[in-house]
């Protein structure tokens, strides 16, 4: 792996406070020149789960080397660990609290450490601000050419969350909304490999149906329910020249079918 | 036109989902060390005419050579173009549906193309989000130095849209306001360049009066509306110490009447 | 003091419209490859007071030689000067409304002007919008260069501005909360320092009695409020799990009062 001096940072700092522009002033500080790109800051506040999605589904749109650095981080202050954790084409820094789950499972990593150096932290480290003074420094270190084994010992576990999959059955897949974009188009835990090569019958959400799934957003009838595959790669729920999340109300969890074959149409016999 | 080695990105995809930083990870990967400058990602969704009025003012505050990337493109998806077009100092790459209008109007195009090229893509292109597939390997590319006909043919056309233009009178001309900025300052279509060396009886707007053009926010009664140049090189609607949005209220296409001499101050005669 | 080649802006500017994004066209313009940092432009509009706690809080993080841009300018277009402060480690640029006042405090000042020399300025300079016409071609000239007196005279005296401080007496402190933080948290004026090895009884606000200092945020029962030293190295306000602003409503200029020892646990008198 080169080392692409591309740091992304992916929080739920937000963008009101200076909290996002201290990490850059600490990254640049100890490792001058290094890339920082915002992936954003808007995660919901502690929202691992989503931090999770993203970070899976956006990762490889990176240049080789990238160091991401992941702070959804509920835990700070208390004794969850952070870890740093290599694969072939990557680093991820992140608190120890399942947020590299869905981004790790299925790689091999090739070196993990836990980060518990003094010396490539600030001092002191705060108990409300791991951002600034312990993963900032590690990443930006890291991203100079310290060794990870630098910055603590070696580890083999990590910890994994739970992440909610669909249920998918010979007539349907059930899945869910997992949030509203900035569109208010809804993205669903429905990836798009499993619907790959079927015949749709219909989807289902909110007591309402959309019939196909559309190749853009506004081949609809303005104001309509469409579905589609995103931006993520999974089945959104848009609404052409409108936003869903306005139209279908609070949705967050909501459930999403999608039925194959004609016969999906006509009944609502669950499996 | 020299390399600036600048990609300035114009888009509605807002800050709190993943897109403008997935863009930077492809820029970043394809042309490393290209510098990108946000102008904002804040356009209302799919508010195109914003988009060219804002580019319109802004582009020549630039390096020479910026590759301006604007993306606000409710046709993802469909069948209209994605296009490049080279001016004597800059680069601007878009969608074809008009948000170049403004910024071209009257520019010589030096070279025009259409991006077609797959080449030059990401693979797949997705059908939502050509931000990512098609519009920023183009500027990165454009950056890292291929030759436009590389990306697709020359064309001679691009797409133009009617930008709302002031009612210009012998006493009065009647405008409208545009949008609202972040402090509440409201921006009209009435250039500077129509009020220089003229003698304003007043300026009405919702209902209310303005007697003069200010030269500063604070110079007026705190509360009261005022009449100001503004950063767009246009006549702003503005309130000391306040909101003229919150003030006025819904504001949008609302019509700004400004009155020459003083035969303006007590007539309510329209042209 | 090393060129650290880095331009720190903190605004009011939002990033809803092109304000920042002009400014970093116009930094590029003057002088490429000058690293620009946001700090945050989301201060409340026309807060200097926040600008200038913040920017006291957070500048030691920047790296040497870096250039604060300061603007939350309530005066643009009036006769408040526009100044630049150098310290043995910063440069700072802001016009002279105070907002400088708490990062000076204590500091020497080694070389102070007034900025008025129009060749380093754009033309024309606009009545609305200093910070693209008169601040960032500032802090860029000074980025590749260019030596302060060029930019105007030399000056002694700079406006400063009352901060609200703590009434500390034996047995209290009464501060105030300063804002809330995008999570909720809300920042008072009370120093950590002012707490060290002292035994607190209880922190009172808006009602609510806490009777600890936490170490972090979720040690607590969910849904209760908590005090914490945050990262602003003062006393915060907090609600594990939640939103403390949320949970108190309207919180500006609110007091808080820490009593120290057992005593303060059952007495409401004050001092």
């Amino acid at each position: 792996m080169m080392k692409s001096g591309t740091i992304a940072l992916l929080t739920d700092f937000g963008n009101e406070d200076p909290y996002v522009g201290v990490m850059k002033g600490v990254i640049a500080t100890i490792s001058p020149g290094t890339h920082v790109i915002d992936i954003t800051h808007k995660i919901g506040s502690q929202d691992v789960v989503r931090a999770a999605f993203i970070l899976s589904k956006v990762f490889h749109y990176f240049p080789s080397g990238t160091i991401f650095t992941v702070i959804v981080d509920p835990g700070v202050g208390t004794s969850r660990g952070a870890i740093v954790a290599k694969t072939r084409d990557y680093y991820f820094i992140a608190p120890d609290n399942g947020i590299l789950s869905l981004v790790l499972a299925g790689k091999e990593i090739s070196e993990m450490v836990e980060i518990n150096n003094p010396k490539y932290m600030l001092a002191p480290v705060s108990d409300t601000f791991h951002g600034r003074d312990v993963f900032s420094p590690a990443a930006a270190h890291i991203s100079s050419g310290v060794p990870l084994h630098c910055l603590g010992p070696h580890i083999q576990e990590y910890k994994k969350i739970d992440f909610p999959k669909p249920h998918v059955g010979k007539h349907l897949i059930r899945g869910r909304v997992l949030f509203a974009d900035h569109f208010g188009n809804l993205i669903t835990n429905i990836e798009a490999s499993l619907l790959k090569d079927r015949k749709i019958g219909l989807v289902r959400i909110g007591g309402y149906m959309v019939h196909q799934i559309n190749r853009s957003y506004i081949e609809s009838v303005p104001g309509e329910l469409l579905a589609i595959i995103g931006s993520y790669d999974t089945l959104e729920i848009s609404i052409s020249h409108g936003s869903a999340k306005e139209y279908l109300g609070d949705i967050s969890g909501m459930d999403v079918e999608v039925w194959f074959g004609a016969e999906g149409i006509d009944t609502g016999v669950l499996l």
